[in-house]
């Protein structure tokens, strides 16, 4: 029976597992909770991993008992060494016929190796935000992905807080907005269901959860989409700080990733993307800025996944062991915008 | 005999229980921990309160039976009226013997009371920050207090976050420091016991502890003191941030606050005004733009306390049942800067 290659995709949110053949076909898929393991712990993180992988076992009708060839994870939050070998040790010790190998991703990699065997940049914006090179040699920069404490930039948090922190300040007359608060003002009291700012507090510290707060950014986007001035104004300075990254990797962009026909690939994975018409106008005024120090930035392609990044971390499971799955990578991304420098 | 009124201070770290004479004599003192509810939950701020209290009882020999006859509790985060009144119940029904009357106000309001009688402004830079004016009349106008996710601004929490912040920043080269971060990184990796930034996740993450988080504004402090630049800047940004509190409560002084020898009384509360020399200059410029809209702000004086605010604690509480204790305000303040404007 030929060998098995499993990708799974953990987010803060929910998790994806799929199982592909050599021939770099999908064979079963299947879906279930968070499997982040700053939130949930090394073993519980390891066993929804088992779960996850089981399920997709028993719906493409492979015995449980048959260990994959490889299983390579891709999971934000995944930059850190020695946690990523703890993790991989509790598999191998708990579950012994998961898999006979392992490869451990972070979801910027593993996206882009969905979307590109050749590499390129991917940022994204969900509920955090991160950026990500990966040059056609394999070398890796990044920019962000540091949590809502100390970064975030751009992100469906990050405009929810600068959001609610434009409504605080210009109550307080610390910062007072040049854009009416009214719309935002009352929209964050109905969202998270109070009746001043005092009451918010528990939203931001007793019972805070940073996936509920992000859920504030929907809101901020539909302010844009009915003219609010305001939240159009945060999802320019949203624009801004997300392209900020870009230019920040830039640099460290190999020449080869700028000569292919899509120009810079840069691929937008993440919820606040569905955003671009917002973001659009500041995104490409700031990255035009990138031009004067780096000529060959002449043109870029945005790309967004059309699968689960999960392929990507087969790819990279199965690269690790030694074997190539032959993706058809243009299936896998849509590009929904591309942008030639005047 | 004669009857005594009770005073607490309680902060995020540690409390302080006075009791006063009719005179406004202290007759004992006591200290303890934390009886910051937000930090504790109520039943054991509840606790805390009538164990200090009691060991202050204890010490001036005064029976437990005995109840104070008013107890005056101010207290950081106590600005939510229903979560006080929710103290206060359950002080009255599980400690009947600790006080018969009881007043809750906040830091700020309990630190102005200790200071002045005619009010003043009250400017808190510790872990967090906060600023709140008192009017002649009572009346209250506050700016600030929303804690480490909202606000904090010019606290040491605000300036450990924007020391390590201008180091993960200028390393991603997402905002590059106009200064050399040398010196901070190090210090940064050294407080925090790390050897990279992934390490410091988990001190921002996993294990935040706001306190020892804030703890690193005292090596920012020291770089500063030693002459390095970044540091003297980020201070500087903090003078800047805590004057512009002055000015978002400036246009709601009542003119009399301003027409005294003092000029307009700014009572500083908390660790970072230990480095008044390093915040000094950008305060005062950034206080000087109050000038162009508020002709009668002519000059300032620079209060700190001798004694704790526990003292304001008791007064507020005697007041509220009508009693006035005649509290010596000169002999509780330190008057550490003077300055008029140009």
């Amino acid at each position: 029976m030929e060998r098995l290659y499993g990708g799974v995709e953990g987010g803060a949110t929910h998790s994806v597992a799929l199982l592909l053949s050599e021939k770099g076909q999908v064979i079963a898929e299947a879906s279930g909770p968070s499997t982040n393991q700053w939130l949930i712990g090394v073993e519980a993180c390891a066993e929804r991993i088992n779960d996850i992988v089981n399920e997709a076992k028993k719906k493409g009708g492979i015995s449980l008992d048959k260990p994959l060839h490889s299983l390579g994870l891709t999971l934000s939050g995944a930059e850190q060494n020695t946690a990523m070998s703890t993790l991989i040790k509790q598999l191998k010790s708990t579950y012994p016929h998961l898999s006979e190998n392992y490869f451990i991703s972070t979801d910027a990699t593993g996206s882009i190796a969905t979307a590109t065997p050749h590499g390129g940049v991917v940022l994204i914006s969900g509920t955090g935000s991160n950026c990500r090179l990966v040059n056609p040699d394999g070398s890796e920069h990044g920019c962000g992905g540091w949590g809502h404490l100390m970064g975030d930039e751009g992100s469906a948090y990050w405009i929810a807080h600068l959001a609610v922190k434009t409504v605080f300040d210009t109550m307080d007359k610390l910062e007072v907005s040049p854009h009416d608060i009214d719309y935002l003002k009352h929209a964050m009291f109905t969202y998270f269901q109070v009746s001043d700012r005092m009451g918010l507090l528990t939203h931001l510290y007793r019972n805070f959860d940073k996936s509920m707060f992000a859920g504030f950014c929907q809101k901020v986007a539909e302010g844009a989409d009915q003219g609010d001035h305001l939240c159009q104004h945060i999802f320019k300075k949203a624009g801004e700080v997300l392209a900020r990254h870009i230019l920040a990797v830039l640099p460290s962009i190999q020449p080869a990733l700028f000569q292919g026909p899509m120009g810079l690939p840069i691929l937008c994975v993440g919820s606040v993307w569905r955003s671009w018409e917002l973001l659009k106008e500041a995104f490409i005024s700031t990255l035009a800025e990138g031009r004067k120090t780096q000529r060959a930035f002449s043109h870029f392609t945005l790309l967004k996944l059309k699968y689960s990044s999960a392929i990507g971390g087969a790819s990279l499971g199965a690269k690790s062991v030694g074997q190539m799955l032959p993706l058809d990578y243009e299936q896998n991304v849509d590009s929904f915008f591309k942008y030639s420098f005047p």
